[in-house]
């Protein structure tokens, strides 16, 4: 593969903007848990800006997947991620996991967070990252309908490939385990080691001059003592030569 | 924000001292678990002196959150700490986690802690920590009407900020799980990995100016081998320039 | 013990090729979850061609324990591993643990999992090793009456060992835990951690000059920045004068 | 305190020796199990040889704690720890958690404990540790009766204490899961940073002029990569002028 303007590889930096809604089932039966929505909070609140700052410094538009309610919870911070040149994309309406709803429930999601995002940025999203990392083919056969036309939960390959959704098909640009900043800090990890991880997985790329997307949460990765994971990123990918885009335009350049 | 004495920034240690009610349930159903209880009871007899130590070559005094039946339990201990400078801090009755209990149920404990901790060290509590860390709305309403004028058991923010609390308001001092020791050691962690992670956060408190809350587990940093990482945090924390308070104090500087 | 060629001990590399059968009980029931499913896919897609050239490279040949229905599904890539010279070898037919099963159940599998590997490849398969290493008295039992004559299953020694198996024996060569990348990496692991871990069991199984097995997974140490594990490793159990054989070819030594 | 010869502070290096009756409920419905089995089997088979060795090369006698039943499985090697000097303790008869036992039921494990130890070595255990560190009060009632004398199942202090045991007193020799082999190594843990923790710890002790327990299972740091702990720390022991003795040997010079 080619890249625009002879980079060797190609970087997009994406971010999950869960709000409240990451609770397990989107935070149903978690009202009175202050705590645990006071800890999801944050990212929107103070996470999230942290995040701009490190992108705004490096001069790097990224995409943030949002669901819809938390567009609606919090107009102000979303359309200020649009605004600032990010993409914003689709992640559900309410972060449900699509596997514990019905297909008429997991249209109505994907229906409600376009609606959503819509309100609140102006347009329609064309990026989807299923909730939880959890795609099912119900979800997938009904994305194209709805102007979709990229898609970011899928893990059988590190490189962008086609895939059939429904009647018709969209670009995966896909993800791991290992390229997200949750599990590894889920019980408490070490940031120099993810440091470490994410640029050992940069050098893959760059030798394998492919693309790679790298997911963050802003309540995790935007803790003051994990941002740096972040800065180092861009930093080493801008310097090893990469291109450094959202996801929709990585589909129009593969499209292309 | 402006610290005492041209201060950059400002840290408070708290300890949380559970003693054998930081068992699930307050300890309940565990009175024959001699070994599990003992584990807890090493932190009342011999990591709060050793911690205590630690503040005291240091110059430093901290908040230490009690539950009013470890109070009870322990009174000699308690009024050591109370007499050592340190803040005696209200962290519920049993250690019950509130969201388990009915609004009745967590007035009560709320009272019943107030009460203990006022026999045992003369004066009412005026700082307030769940149980657990998860604050409920109903306990949050009922504080400020037990004389409580400080809470620390939020995560939405790394300042200090005012919070509604029923008919009034409390200052909030928050805090995060990475800012805690028991993640870190659950599973059996590396104490220096941890003084890493908190030596990171204290650089990013410095640049920000802010305030920053440290929360520790007798039983957990005061084991030998761990000590190091309160011992190293004072040590930093002073080095870089920090006023060293209690919540008290940081809640009167604040709000005057 | 000796080992051919002067050499001071005996290495294997053993690959566990799961594909989507790796999923709990064989992926029954899994079948709309596309993201786990996708995770496991990418160790035939892109993981096994990533090891292949690493061993190509070495110039080792290994053994791949495949799953019979991982035969079938993916009959061009378990085509490819055999005509590389490396063994192909029996790994359950839907890799369902033999404990779940009947002992009817349990030697349907074993022989289905037979058909399905001498279909794809040519020839009937001379090992085994136990889906999710839980092996039964009653798959024990019926291994030699189908040909098999190696189990790599069993973790009570670090040396070979004949094991009897209903009427007749087996040669077993044992495994473990830590010399398995599955465990180390369920949460996030460091692979230079693991590097140094697996290192230091070459440096013990040279000093006691015996034969050692490492297992690995193509959708774990087939991730980008995990290959690294196995290049140090094959390198230097070259550079440490070890014999590095398939567990075939190890066994029959060891029987001569 | 002070020690024999003038030494510093004193060390025991403790053994669990549970074979397969370290299995949940002592392997009770796991008969089938053979690779979980055979785990457990390598303790007895590969790891106690290998911890004795060192122990041998040290001149350091230690305490082997084992469950009655494995003594009756496993009488030469048994007999074999305490032929070389080492003591043999008292840990369960089945290794059954006295806590899912009814109060007769675990004075029938006790009873069953002493009679096996004594039929294979000859003389009674003085010693004992609750399996699965769940001391209770009526197994900790029973054991001034069965004429054992000391205890090493508490974790409330880290010096040696005396506990009150029904009619009588016990000497406590306390423990810690930090200063225990399972918990770092239940996920795969680096055994570097268990030398480095129980090195300071082993600082601490010498400090503190006190006595200090380490605990280990030879499924576990008998195993090749790791017995470099159990090495590492009785050099660093002896180096920094410990005197290194089976917890009987302590209790004596405690008691005198």
């Amino acid at each position: 593969m080619t890249w625009p303007d002879g980079a060797t590889h190609a970087v997009s930096i994406t971010v999950d903007v869960d709000g409240t809604y990451g609770l397990p089932r989107g935070g149903e039966g978690s009202s009175e848990r202050l705590t645990a929505r006071s800890e999801r909070l944050y990212g929107v609140v103070r996470g999230v800006p942290r995040l701009l700052d490190v992108l705004a410094v490096a001069g790097v538009s990224g995409t943030f997947y949002v669901p819809g309610a938390v567009a609606i919870e919090h107009p102000a911070t979303i359309a200020e991620i649009a605004g600032a040149g990010h993409e914003v994309a689709h992640h559900g309406h309410r972060h449900i996991r699509p596997g514990l709803l019905s297909a008429a429930e997991q249209l109505r999601e994907l229906e409600a967070g376009v609606d959503a995002l819509e309100s609140v940025i102006g347009s329609r999203p064309t990026g989807y990252r299923a909730p939880e990392w959890e795609l099912t083919p119900d979800t997938l056969a009904a994305l194209p309908s709805l102007g979709i036309t990229h898609d970011s939960s899928l893990m059988c390959d590190d490189r962008p490939f086609e895939v059939t959704a429904g009647e018709g098909t969209l670009v995966e640009l896909p993800v791991h385990w290992s390229l997200d900043d949750a599990p590894h800090f889920a019980r408490g990890g070490d940031p120099h080691v993810l440091t470490s991880i994410w640029d050992d997985e940069l050098v893959c790329a760059r030798a394998e001059r492919r693309h790679i997307s790298y997911t963050m949460h802003p309540e995790i990765l935007g803790r003051p003592h994990r941002v740096c994971v972040l800065e180092r990123l861009v930093e080493r990918a801008a310097a090893g030569g990469a291109w450094l885009a959202p996801h929709r335009d990585v589909v129009a350049h593969v499209a292309a």
